[in-house]
Protein backbone atom coordinates (compact mmCIF):
# COMPACT_ATOMS: atom_id res chain seq x y z
CA UNK A 1 0.00 0.00 0.00
CA UNK A 2 1.45 3.53 -1.12
CA UNK A 3 0.34 6.47 0.60
CA UNK A 4 -0.07 9.63 -1.76
CA UNK A 5 -0.24 13.06 0.55
CA UNK A 6 0.33 16.53 -0.50
CA UNK A 7 0.62 19.06 2.45
CA UNK A 8 0.39 23.02 2.46
CA UNK A 9 -0.04 25.72 4.43
CA UNK A 10 -3.69 26.80 4.91
CA UNK A 11 -6.11 29.31 6.31
CA UNK A 12 -8.25 26.56 8.45
CA UNK A 13 -11.26 28.70 8.68
CA UNK A 14 -11.35 29.81 4.65
CA UNK A 15 -10.92 25.67 3.76
CA UNK A 16 -13.74 24.88 5.85
CA UNK A 17 -15.91 27.00 4.26
CA UNK A 18 -15.17 25.62 0.79
CA UNK A 19 -15.12 22.05 2.18
CA UNK A 20 -19.00 22.72 3.34
CA UNK A 21 -19.48 24.43 0.03
CA UNK A 22 -18.04 21.65 -1.90
CA UNK A 23 -20.70 19.30 0.02
CA UNK A 24 -17.45 17.28 1.29
CA UNK A 25 -18.20 14.70 4.11
CA UNK A 26 -16.70 16.08 7.94
CA UNK A 27 -15.28 12.82 8.82
CA UNK A 28 -14.13 13.38 12.78
CA UNK A 29 -12.02 15.39 15.12
CA UNK A 30 -9.52 14.39 17.51
CA UNK A 31 -6.15 15.42 19.35
CA UNK A 32 -3.13 13.20 18.37
CA UNK A 33 0.45 13.16 19.91
CA UNK A 34 3.03 11.61 18.19
CA UNK A 35 6.35 10.45 19.66
CA UNK A 36 8.99 9.83 17.18
CA UNK A 37 11.75 8.02 18.40
CA UNK A 38 15.57 8.15 16.90
CA UNK A 39 17.18 4.43 16.46
CA UNK A 40 20.39 3.31 18.27
CA UNK A 41 21.60 1.61 15.07
CA UNK A 42 20.80 3.84 12.05
CA UNK A 43 20.36 7.86 11.50
CA UNK A 44 16.48 7.81 10.76
CA UNK A 45 17.64 11.54 9.31
CA UNK A 46 20.01 9.94 6.81
CA UNK A 47 17.71 6.71 6.26
CA UNK A 48 14.91 9.11 5.58
CA UNK A 49 12.98 6.35 8.07
CA UNK A 50 10.47 7.03 11.09
CA UNK A 51 9.57 5.21 13.90
CA UNK A 52 5.88 6.92 15.78
CA UNK A 53 3.60 5.61 17.84
CA UNK A 54 0.46 8.02 17.94
CA UNK A 55 -1.90 8.62 20.71
CA UNK A 56 -5.66 9.76 19.00
CA UNK A 57 -8.06 10.84 21.38
CA UNK A 58 -11.33 11.44 19.89
CA UNK A 59 -13.87 14.31 20.67
CA UNK A 60 -16.16 11.98 22.96
CA UNK A 61 -14.22 8.66 23.08
CA UNK A 62 -10.52 6.81 25.10
CA UNK A 63 -7.32 7.40 23.40
CA UNK A 64 -6.38 5.15 20.62
CA UNK A 65 -2.29 4.06 20.14
CA UNK A 66 -0.66 2.79 16.73
CA UNK A 67 2.96 2.42 16.12
CA UNK A 68 3.76 3.31 12.27
CA UNK A 69 6.87 2.71 10.75
CA UNK A 70 7.67 5.07 7.71
CA UNK A 71 10.09 3.91 5.02
CA UNK A 72 11.97 6.64 2.53
CA UNK A 73 10.35 8.31 0.03
CA UNK A 74 9.67 6.19 -3.21
CA UNK A 75 8.34 9.20 -5.02
CA UNK A 76 10.12 12.71 -5.38
CA UNK A 77 7.05 14.81 -6.55
CA UNK A 78 4.89 14.19 -3.19
CA UNK A 79 5.44 12.76 -0.30
CA UNK A 80 4.98 9.19 -0.84
CA UNK A 81 6.59 6.64 1.01
CA UNK A 82 5.28 3.14 2.50
CA UNK A 83 3.79 3.04 5.70
CA UNK A 84 2.89 -0.01 8.20
CA UNK A 85 1.02 0.60 10.81
CA UNK A 86 -0.58 -1.49 13.96
CA UNK A 87 -2.41 -0.71 16.61
CA UNK A 88 -0.89 -1.33 20.11
CA UNK A 89 -2.92 -2.13 23.11
CA UNK A 90 -0.64 0.30 25.46
CA UNK A 91 1.19 2.99 24.32
CA UNK A 92 3.42 3.42 27.61
CA UNK A 93 4.35 -0.42 27.19
CA UNK A 94 4.95 0.31 23.19
CA UNK A 95 7.37 3.00 24.68
CA UNK A 96 9.08 0.89 27.60
CA UNK A 97 9.75 -1.75 25.05
CA UNK A 98 10.83 0.47 22.25
CA UNK A 99 13.53 2.36 24.95
CA UNK A 100 14.23 -1.21 26.11
CA UNK A 101 15.72 -2.21 22.78
CA UNK A 102 17.52 1.26 22.45
CA UNK A 103 15.04 3.48 20.66
CA UNK A 104 15.00 7.22 22.06
CA UNK A 105 11.76 9.17 21.96
CA UNK A 106 13.36 12.39 20.06
CA UNK A 107 10.09 14.55 19.70
CA UNK A 108 7.05 14.64 19.96
CA UNK A 109 3.50 16.78 17.59
CA UNK A 110 0.79 17.56 19.15
CA UNK A 111 -1.87 18.27 17.10
CA UNK A 112 -5.86 19.47 16.79
CA UNK A 113 -6.97 17.29 13.27
CA UNK A 114 -10.40 17.51 11.68
CA UNK A 115 -10.85 14.99 8.60
CA UNK A 116 -13.29 15.64 5.91
CA UNK A 117 -14.08 13.26 2.56
CA UNK A 118 -14.24 14.87 -0.85
CA UNK A 119 -14.57 12.79 -4.41
CA UNK A 120 -12.01 9.77 -2.80
CA UNK A 121 -9.87 11.97 -0.91
CA UNK A 122 -8.82 12.75 2.49
CA UNK A 123 -9.13 15.81 3.59
CA UNK A 124 -7.15 16.68 6.96
CA UNK A 125 -7.33 20.10 8.49
CA UNK A 126 -4.41 20.48 10.75
CA UNK A 127 -3.02 22.81 13.52
CA UNK A 128 -0.16 21.97 14.72
CA UNK A 129 1.36 23.13 18.29
CA UNK A 130 4.58 25.25 17.89
CA UNK A 131 4.35 24.60 13.60
CA UNK A 132 1.08 25.88 12.47
CA UNK A 133 -2.15 25.17 10.52
CA UNK A 134 -1.78 22.83 7.27
CA UNK A 135 -3.96 21.22 4.94
CA UNK A 136 -3.21 17.76 3.99
CA UNK A 137 -5.26 16.01 1.08
CA UNK A 138 -4.46 12.41 0.44
CA UNK A 139 -5.30 8.70 -0.58
CA UNK A 140 -4.00 5.53 -0.96
CA UNK A 141 -2.79 3.40 -3.71
CA UNK A 142 -2.43 -0.46 -4.40
CA UNK A 143 0.17 -0.19 -6.75
CA UNK A 144 3.02 2.18 -7.93
CA UNK A 145 1.76 2.71 -10.99
CA UNK A 146 -1.28 4.50 -9.63
CA UNK A 147 0.85 6.70 -8.02
CA UNK A 148 1.27 9.59 -10.51
CA UNK A 149 -3.04 9.88 -11.35
CA UNK A 150 -3.42 10.07 -7.32
CA UNK A 151 -0.99 12.80 -7.40
CA UNK A 152 -2.98 14.91 -9.90
CA UNK A 153 -6.44 13.81 -8.40
CA UNK A 154 -4.99 15.36 -4.90
CA UNK A 155 -3.65 18.51 -7.02
CA UNK A 156 -7.24 19.21 -8.10
CA UNK A 157 -8.83 18.92 -4.70
CA UNK A 158 -6.13 21.31 -3.59
CA UNK A 159 -7.19 23.81 -6.22
CA UNK A 160 -11.20 23.16 -5.75
CA UNK A 161 -10.21 24.13 -2.02
CA UNK A 162 -8.30 27.31 -3.24
CA UNK A 163 -5.29 26.03 -2.03
CA UNK A 164 -2.19 26.26 -4.77
CA UNK A 165 -0.38 23.04 -5.20
CA UNK A 166 2.59 24.75 -5.82
CA UNK A 167 2.65 25.74 -1.85
CA UNK A 168 3.47 21.89 -1.23
CA UNK A 169 5.85 21.28 1.81
CA UNK A 170 7.72 17.87 1.77
CA UNK A 171 8.78 18.47 5.21
CA UNK A 172 7.11 16.45 8.14
CA UNK A 173 5.23 18.40 11.18
CA UNK A 174 8.48 16.58 12.74
CA UNK A 175 10.83 18.17 10.51
CA UNK A 176 8.95 21.71 10.93
CA UNK A 177 8.96 21.30 14.04
CA UNK A 178 12.83 20.49 14.58
CA UNK A 179 13.33 24.09 12.36
CA UNK A 180 11.47 26.09 14.60
CA UNK B 1 6.91 -6.50 37.72
CA UNK B 2 9.05 -9.72 38.32
CA UNK B 3 8.10 -12.74 36.94
CA UNK B 4 9.02 -16.28 38.93
CA UNK B 5 9.16 -19.01 36.84
CA UNK B 6 10.45 -22.76 37.08
CA UNK B 7 10.88 -24.97 34.37
CA UNK B 8 11.43 -28.59 34.53
CA UNK B 9 10.80 -31.59 32.06
CA UNK B 10 7.52 -33.90 33.19
CA UNK B 11 5.00 -36.37 32.32
CA UNK B 12 2.22 -34.12 31.47
CA UNK B 13 -0.45 -36.90 32.02
CA UNK B 14 0.84 -37.54 35.08
CA UNK B 15 1.10 -34.07 36.27
CA UNK B 16 -2.88 -33.85 35.20
CA UNK B 17 -3.85 -36.30 37.13
CA UNK B 18 -2.27 -34.78 40.33
CA UNK B 19 -3.56 -31.46 39.63
CA UNK B 20 -6.83 -32.51 39.32
CA UNK B 21 -6.57 -34.70 42.54
CA UNK B 22 -4.94 -31.49 44.13
CA UNK B 23 -8.31 -29.14 43.04
CA UNK B 24 -6.17 -26.95 40.81
CA UNK B 25 -8.60 -25.01 38.56
CA UNK B 26 -8.35 -25.34 34.82
CA UNK B 27 -8.05 -22.18 32.93
CA UNK B 28 -7.28 -22.24 29.80
CA UNK B 29 -5.73 -24.08 26.61
CA UNK B 30 -4.27 -22.50 23.76
CA UNK B 31 -1.98 -22.79 20.73
CA UNK B 32 1.13 -20.73 21.13
CA UNK B 33 3.42 -19.80 18.39
CA UNK B 34 6.55 -17.31 18.99
CA UNK B 35 8.42 -15.46 16.36
CA UNK B 36 11.77 -14.58 18.35
CA UNK B 37 13.66 -11.60 16.82
CA UNK B 38 17.85 -11.00 16.53
CA UNK B 39 18.27 -7.34 16.86
CA UNK B 40 20.57 -5.53 14.20
CA UNK B 41 22.57 -3.35 16.66
CA UNK B 42 23.31 -6.10 19.59
CA UNK B 43 23.40 -9.96 20.21
CA UNK B 44 20.37 -10.56 22.06
CA UNK B 45 22.01 -14.31 23.36
CA UNK B 46 24.85 -11.97 24.77
CA UNK B 47 22.69 -9.21 25.94
CA UNK B 48 20.43 -12.51 27.47
CA UNK B 49 17.24 -10.19 26.20
CA UNK B 50 14.42 -11.66 23.94
CA UNK B 51 12.16 -9.74 21.25
CA UNK B 52 9.03 -11.56 20.47
CA UNK B 53 5.42 -11.43 18.98
CA UNK B 54 3.02 -14.22 19.92
CA UNK B 55 0.19 -15.42 18.18
CA UNK B 56 -2.05 -17.29 20.66
CA UNK B 57 -4.93 -19.15 19.50
CA UNK B 58 -7.38 -20.10 22.23
CA UNK B 59 -9.55 -23.40 21.54
CA UNK B 60 -12.42 -21.78 20.74
CA UNK B 61 -11.58 -18.17 19.15
CA UNK B 62 -9.46 -16.16 17.28
CA UNK B 63 -6.00 -15.31 17.84
CA UNK B 64 -4.67 -12.28 19.20
CA UNK B 65 -1.29 -10.94 19.23
CA UNK B 66 1.05 -9.50 21.22
CA UNK B 67 4.78 -8.08 21.47
CA UNK B 68 6.87 -8.81 24.43
CA UNK B 69 10.43 -7.47 25.68
CA UNK B 70 12.25 -9.91 27.88
CA UNK B 71 15.65 -7.97 29.91
CA UNK B 72 18.27 -10.07 31.02
CA UNK B 73 18.09 -12.23 34.05
CA UNK B 74 17.68 -10.44 37.77
CA UNK B 75 17.99 -13.80 39.94
CA UNK B 76 20.29 -16.45 39.32
CA UNK B 77 18.88 -19.00 41.46
CA UNK B 78 15.24 -18.82 39.03
CA UNK B 79 14.44 -17.40 35.89
CA UNK B 80 13.41 -14.17 36.70
CA UNK B 81 13.66 -11.27 34.37
CA UNK B 82 12.00 -8.07 33.80
CA UNK B 83 9.08 -8.10 30.95
CA UNK B 84 7.13 -5.91 29.37
CA UNK B 85 4.21 -6.77 26.55
CA UNK B 86 1.63 -5.61 24.93
CA UNK B 87 -0.97 -6.40 22.59
CA UNK B 88 -0.68 -5.92 18.58
CA UNK B 89 -4.06 -5.41 16.38
CA UNK B 90 -1.95 -7.53 13.43
CA UNK B 91 0.75 -9.55 14.08
CA UNK B 92 1.67 -9.49 10.39
CA UNK B 93 2.08 -5.63 10.17
CA UNK B 94 4.14 -5.71 13.90
CA UNK B 95 6.37 -8.56 12.05
CA UNK B 96 6.83 -6.14 9.21
CA UNK B 97 7.59 -3.02 11.32
CA UNK B 98 9.91 -5.02 13.25
CA UNK B 99 11.72 -6.20 9.97
CA UNK B 100 11.83 -2.72 8.57
CA UNK B 101 13.95 -1.14 11.13
CA UNK B 102 16.29 -4.20 10.99
CA UNK B 103 14.81 -6.91 12.98
CA UNK B 104 15.30 -10.36 11.56
CA UNK B 105 13.13 -13.42 12.97
CA UNK B 106 15.45 -15.98 14.51
CA UNK B 107 13.46 -19.30 15.14
CA UNK B 108 9.76 -19.97 15.90
CA UNK B 109 8.23 -22.16 18.90
CA UNK B 110 5.20 -23.52 18.05
CA UNK B 111 3.57 -25.37 21.63
CA UNK B 112 0.41 -26.50 22.74
CA UNK B 113 -0.16 -25.07 26.87
CA UNK B 114 -2.62 -25.60 29.12
CA UNK B 115 -2.79 -23.38 31.77
CA UNK B 116 -3.76 -24.13 35.94
CA UNK B 117 -4.28 -22.08 38.70
CA UNK B 118 -2.76 -23.89 42.11
CA UNK B 119 -2.20 -22.24 45.83
CA UNK B 120 -1.46 -18.48 44.19
CA UNK B 121 0.87 -20.10 41.22
CA UNK B 122 -0.16 -20.54 37.52
CA UNK B 123 1.25 -24.43 36.61
CA UNK B 124 1.69 -24.45 32.86
CA UNK B 125 1.67 -27.68 30.81
CA UNK B 126 3.75 -27.37 28.01
CA UNK B 127 4.27 -29.56 24.97
CA UNK B 128 6.99 -27.85 22.67
CA UNK B 129 7.48 -28.97 19.12
CA UNK B 130 10.66 -30.25 18.55
CA UNK B 131 11.98 -29.75 22.08
CA UNK B 132 9.70 -31.98 24.42
CA UNK B 133 7.07 -31.88 27.68
CA UNK B 134 7.53 -29.04 30.11
CA UNK B 135 5.61 -28.10 33.51
CA UNK B 136 6.51 -24.38 34.56
CA UNK B 137 5.44 -23.04 38.07
CA UNK B 138 4.60 -19.01 38.14
CA UNK B 139 3.98 -15.92 39.61
CA UNK B 140 4.64 -12.24 39.46
CA UNK B 141 6.06 -10.30 42.35
CA UNK B 142 5.65 -6.58 42.55
CA UNK B 143 8.88 -5.68 44.12
CA UNK B 144 12.40 -7.74 44.15
CA UNK B 145 12.58 -8.18 48.07
CA UNK B 146 9.91 -11.13 47.02
CA UNK B 147 11.53 -12.81 45.67
CA UNK B 148 12.75 -15.76 47.44
CA UNK B 149 9.87 -16.24 49.03
CA UNK B 150 8.21 -16.58 45.32
CA UNK B 151 10.64 -19.22 44.48
CA UNK B 152 10.54 -21.57 47.30
CA UNK B 153 6.95 -21.86 47.05
CA UNK B 154 6.94 -22.62 43.19
CA UNK B 155 9.36 -25.51 44.80
CA UNK B 156 6.62 -26.33 46.76
CA UNK B 157 4.19 -26.46 44.11
CA UNK B 158 6.40 -28.49 42.01
CA UNK B 159 7.20 -31.06 44.71
CA UNK B 160 3.20 -31.07 45.36
CA UNK B 161 3.04 -32.59 41.44
CA UNK B 162 5.57 -35.22 42.39
CA UNK B 163 8.11 -32.88 40.50
CA UNK B 164 11.82 -32.43 41.14
CA UNK B 165 13.02 -29.08 41.69
CA UNK B 166 16.80 -29.91 41.09
CA UNK B 167 15.45 -30.54 37.60
CA UNK B 168 15.18 -27.16 36.85
CA UNK B 169 16.04 -26.14 33.26
CA UNK B 170 17.06 -22.22 32.61
CA UNK B 171 17.19 -22.66 29.09
CA UNK B 172 14.34 -21.37 27.05
CA UNK B 173 12.28 -23.20 24.63
CA UNK B 174 13.71 -21.17 22.12
CA UNK B 175 17.33 -22.38 23.36
CA UNK B 176 16.32 -25.87 23.88
CA UNK B 177 14.92 -25.51 20.26
CA UNK B 178 18.29 -23.85 18.47
CA UNK B 179 19.63 -26.76 20.77
CA UNK B 180 18.37 -29.72 19.44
Amino acid sequence: MYEVEVKVPADLGAVRERLERLGATPEDAVVQVDTYYDAPHREFAETDEALRIRSERPEDGDAETRVTYKGPLVDDESKTREEVETAVGDGEKGDAILTNLGFEPAATVRKERERFSLAGYTVTLDSVADVGDYVEVETEVADESELEAAREGAYDVLERLGLDPEEQLRTSYLGLLLES
